[in-house]
């Protein structure tokens, strides 16, 4: 089907290098959504477009959608975001555009008619670095979308969420009329630097993503007795910041409990704050994650019991406030197994990994479209950083591994019952 | 010698509720060094000299001096401060000029010209809330001032220290000139409130003061390494918020190893401080304070190497920066025994402690004169807050006790060999 000329992953990398070209500085990636520099990328993307035997439209949210229609009308999406947070790097999002581009190219320049119809999606505001609402696009087009929350969003320089979308011409009351574009979806994919560690310390190039952790993001406050580091003996003191460090402590040892489960003390705040006072309040976030919706209950409940612990020994209250939570994402077996399989045949080694970070891919996945990750190794494990970068010769697998999961997942597809 | 008639506290309790009513609003004292309000409540008290046979100036350094001349022209000090914090409390600083006052009416009224000569001493500037420096007339008399530092003091409005003091007709370049006001001092002494839990959870009123702790301040930081929270495994961190809790739980079972040491960990500040990213650098602040000089180095070293450890232990960096340091100023052996006596003779008990809190007395203590402070409890440990108070009866007994205490030292200079 594919086979009267091979695919050529160095498509995908020449094309990143020119994006990274067009709309990187000396900090970084600089494609945050709803800037021009956002545009300038999207347009860049829509030249390469032209003179394929390709349908190319905007979605009510903003999504931006590139079909070659197939044998069948049962379509496969491939999916990512070509955003960026503000000094970001070159890989995180645009690798999984540019490889979706990659295999349409492959098949129009190959002239040959996939057996499903294949979508490529560029979905809109994925990091949610000018607004602070991550998942913009998919979320429109997974129904989780929230009009009356995002109307109040603004930038730091006030600008609302509701005008820069005007400004594109996109009416915030009707962006849930993206959900139009689920018609036939039969599968989803994304390709996606791991963003993490993991790979790279099991010296692995690709892994097969199991699914998107759940997240229990809260606020946690300790009360104490602010007083005078001077004048207060030791023993009669209540100090906020020791229950709050007992927690920060604490939290890792629930955490390594679980393969795969993650707990983060990412902020704690002290009040008064002052070298002169014992600390009478601390704010600390907990951010939680696990793939198994009972492993993320259970460390919550875990960190409440060992806070409430914590703050009895040290003469202290504490309150929990949620901030946001979202359930356990996983993908669907079937191609979780298609593209292990894929990474085997290509690398010769497989493995599979759970996703810390969030995706679109959590919530088309939702939506009960049976769904697929696959992630290719970051150095250092770092990401949303201009030295994000990716070995060459992973990308190059990356590139072959992914198109061959299309493969298969087209086959899949097409094999599946009505 | 003053038992013509019986001395009477009630008249600087009865002061302390004018200057309250005149310098306090619904926040507390506001007689902020430098500001109308402190100004108001020092004319104020140099209106309650007239008509006594009290010599009053000021100095080079803007400390207020009222003399009574004694039979022999060595002199006694007493001192504390009129200034305060701002939304401060009314006993702080005041209850010790007043109780000096009270002493000073007493000698005037009973027309007893006392064994030596008697200055009282409202120091300017004790707290240094305005511009950051506490302890400024103090420090003039002791002559450990630093004009060149002081130059460059602003307050929050970018109001020079320099200025303030011109305003006031005090020049910064010759507020050491206030050093000529130690001629014959062979004694000081100062009431003052504990601003500290011990006597109230001991159930005592007073306690004798057996100098102040030495203070070792310090900033630590600790680097590691910022991470997604989502995709960073938990062996796989460099967390420096792990280090410091570490350290902050730490230093307390280093103060814990001596008595009255006192160690706070009183700000915690975490970069980048958001829920969704290891902490990849912790800055804490670090306060250690004893009595003893080889106790306090010695916490500092033991603070040193925990926190070296925990460093390594989480894979991080640790760098120490000294904001501030005093060595300890141990009060007068014989006058703190007179101190401990006059308060057993007032309340048939009696006890010694360390302060926490630097007061005047430290820098008149290391020039060498013979000094002594008296405590008197504090409810809840509380000051620096408008609901900082004393229970009059204990008021009562401290202008009671630090009266005879004056007398018991009047008698003991005059004893003095040459």
């Amino acid at each position: 089907m594919v086979n009267n000329r091979s695919f050529d992953p160095h498509v995908a990398v020449e094309l990143l290098r020119e994006l990274r070209h067009l709309t990187a500085d000396e900090s970084g990636a600089q494609r945050v959504a709803f800037t021009e520099t956002w545009s300038a990328a999207r347009n860049w993307f829509q030249s390469k477009l032209v003179g394929f035997p390709f349908e190319y439209h905007r979605d009510a949210a903003g999504n931006h959608w590139v079909t070659l229609k197939g044998i069948s009308d049962r379509v496969l999406i491939i999916g990512s975001h070509l955003d960026s947070v503000p000094n970001g790097g070159w890989l995180d999002g645009a690798l999984g555009v540019l490889a979706g581009y990659a295999i349409l190219y492959h098949f129009a320049i190959s002239k040959v008619t996939p057996a499903v119809t294949i979508r490529l999606v560029d979905w809109a505001d994925e990091e949610g670095a000018r607004f602070g609402r991550s998942l913009f696009g998919s979320s429109a087009f997974a129904g989780t979308h929230s009009i009356e929350a995002d109307r109040g969003r603004t930038d730091k320089t006030g600008v609302s969420l509701e005008s820069a979308l005007a400004e594109i011409e996109i009416d915030i009351d009707k962006i849930g009329e993206a959900s139009n574009e689920r018609a036939n979806a039969r599968g989803y994919l994304e390709l996606h630097i791991e963003q993490g560690p993991v790979l790279e310390k099991l010296g692995l190039s690709l892994g097969a993503v199991t699914g998107t952790k759940g997240v229990e993001r809260h606020v946690i406050v300790f009360r104490g007795q602010e007083a005078h580091s001077g004048s207060t003996p030791m023993t009669l003191r209540r100090d906020a910041l020791a229950a709050a460090a007992k927690l920060a402590l604490e939290i890792r040892q629930i955490a390594m409990k679980h393969v795969d489960a993650v707990c983060t003390m990412g902020s704690l705040k002290t009040y008064p704050g002052i070298v002169t006072a014992v600390v009478g309040r601390a704010e600390a976030t907990l951010d939680q994650r696990d793939l198994d919706a009972h492993v993320l209950a259970h460390m919550l409940q875990e960190a409440k019991t060992a806070s409430d612990r914590f703050a009895a020994e040290e003469g202290c209250s504490v309150e929990w406030c949620r901030i946001w939570n979202i359930e356990p994402l996983p993908f669907h077996p079937e191609l979780i197994e298609l593209c292990e399989e894929a990474i085997r045949e290509i690398t010769g080694a497989s493995y599979r990994l759970p996703s810390g970070p969030l995706h679109d891919a959590a919530e088309v996945s939702r939506l009960g479209i049976p769904t697929a990750m696959m992630f290719v190794q970051s150095l250092g494990g770092i990401s949303h950083n201009c030295i994000e970068d990716t070995r060459e010769a992973d990308l190059l697998l990356a590139l072959r591994a992914f198109h061959l999961l299309t493969v298969k997942t087209i086959l899949w597809i097409a094999s599946q019952p009505d």
